[in-house]
């Protein structure tokens, strides 16, 4: 009744903005992530008649409020398929900072989903720990596979999971993650940002049906191993989620000062010859993709600019796994 | 065959993005602005058989290139309206930095037109002026007018030229012009800017259909002195425009990272009680609008922010007119 697992974060190539369905979070568009091994988060879970409630532990600290009601209410779905009524003990770490728009709850519940079926003794398919997984945080569905991934809204049947579009070894790409703040910037959740950008913005429509020609322009970069197309592509699909976020009603700005120094700096850093193009999340924190050749040059540039705080580099990572060593 | 004459910048709270017509100047969408007093041209324009080629002095400097040929083109215009072939000089002054965002070519356009009108002996009505200087620059057809300013897409009959929504003394609105950058931080001008974002950002519509409603909620703050609409369409209406530009191909951002601190700071006074909103051009610099018995404080908290490089406070101007006093 015990096991531990370890996910990995993903970035997302083509964003996930707006549910269809809020309850089971069934997204509005399909979403392309790569799954990356720099961020992780590795999670034991035990259930055992020894506990008398849920206790969630993240980061070595007691997580209480909104942060435990989610792990808890995604327990009671696990326990629900197991026909169980254990109570938990969930104790996680991610090895980078939570809620800077580093998307710890992709990890997050990927590994909690995966180490909890584990020691519910549920045996599932990888689709199907993404169909479960996907319920208590949408793009942690994505966090289940490596390498390539697409998020299905709907796989005709009304099912909707990941799939894997290619593996970690099909492309060596890399991404620089580029800790631009550390302190938490934020004024809404990614849940509740996305929920106020579909309900005002006027261009929330528009975005949807330009996704559709983005997502195939994302497939078709990742079959070829077109790297301008799919850097041109994420950064426009990127720059579509943020412009439906100014023009929702309030209008939010997830950049700081030195997001928008870093954003002028990537076209000049491509005009010197080094390919590398970028992706924002709903926070002020940059990713910067690129290829193995150019990395080394690339960070040799970033060096000279002190506003950047912190610089992680990550290469393609597996799906979520069970591994030995637990947490407790 | 001499004459002066001054005109005032304008400050758009609908903006005005894209041409239906590249060559006429007829915009896609209705606008509406404010002129405004403290950003001001002076032009002297002499027709006369002593000049050989039109000579065009901006800030005491010969023009050349760009900008010399639409000054050129519009003199042609002009002269073919009086029947003349007679060749000028066209000495003009701004006090206020050109091509920033503050919209130069508005204010030097309409004194262009008013002057050279003059000097030509041509007897025009403001609307007939304002249809001849939109020709030149779009957006100065609404500087020929004082107060709040409707530029018409379209009248019925296939014109477009601005009309007075109401004069200068209707509302004593403040714009207080924030310059957070004094060198030109642009890769397009506005003109070019606008021609990408129509041709290429999948928003471009929506932008449009957003604007409708917006020209509607403007009248109505105009008309009856609600100043929250006003400031809340206003802001809306410039990060449309910013969006569109932002999903253009290549996007476009005008925002340096002093706008984006300048953004996010004008909410919090907002919490503080101190009513004002922001609208930016296509430029990194903006302008904070408010009220007259909340100036004082707004500039006693925006005295704290050392990367404000300079405050300019405007009211309402009167529309473009002749004076007696010449350049040259």
């Amino acid at each position: 009744m015990k096991a531990t697992a370890l996910a990995h974060s993903n970035t997302a190539l083509i964003k996930y903005l707006g549910k269809k369905d809020e309850q089971l979070i069934i997204p509005m568009n399909n979403s392309i992530s790569i799954t990356i091994d720099a961020l992780s988060t590795i999670t034991t879970v035990e259930f055992s008649p020894q506990y008398t409630e849920d206790v969630f532990i993240l980061n070595d600290k007691k997580a209480t409020g909104q942060a435990y009601q989610r792990v808890v209410k995604h327990l009671d779905l696990l326990r629900q398929e197991a026909q169980r009524k254990l109570k938990a003990k969930v104790v996680s770490k991610n090895n980078f900072p939570t809620a800077m728009g580093l998307a710890s709850s992709a990890s997050g519940f990927a590994a909690l989903t995966v180490a909890a079926c584990a020691a519910l003794g549920l045996k599932k398919t990888p689709q199907e720990l993404s169909m479960l997984s996907r319920q208590g945080s949408g793009s942690s569905c994505r966090s289940i596979f490596g390498g390539f991934v697409e998020w299905v809204k709907d796989d005709g049947t009304g099912k909707s999971y990941a799939i894997q579009l290619a593996d970690e070894d099909w492309w060596d790409l890399r991404d620089i993650v580029l800790i631009l703040e550390e302190k938490e910037q934020r004024q809404y959740s990614t849940r509740e940002a996305m929920r106020l950008s579909m309900k005002t913005s006027p261009f929330f429509a528009a975005r949807l049906a330009a996704t559709e020609s983005n997502l195939d322009k994302m497939r078709r970069a990742i079959k070829k191993r077109d790297f301008t197309l799919l850097g041109t592509v994420a950064e426009h699909d990127c720059l579509l989620m943020h412009a439906v976020a100014l023009t929702s009603n309030p209008w939010q700005l997830f950049w700081t000062s030195a997001t928008v120094k870093m954003m002028k700096l990537v076209p000049q850093l491509r005009e010197k010859g080094l390919p590398c193009y970028f992706t924002i999340d709903s926070g002020a924190n940059m990713h910067l993709l690129t290829l193995p050749e150019h990395q080394e040059s690339i960070l040799a540039e970033l060096e000279k600019h002190h506003f950047i705080k912190k610089i992680v580099c990550a290469r393609l990572a597996g799906g979520a796994t069970i591994i030995s060593d637990h947490l407790f």
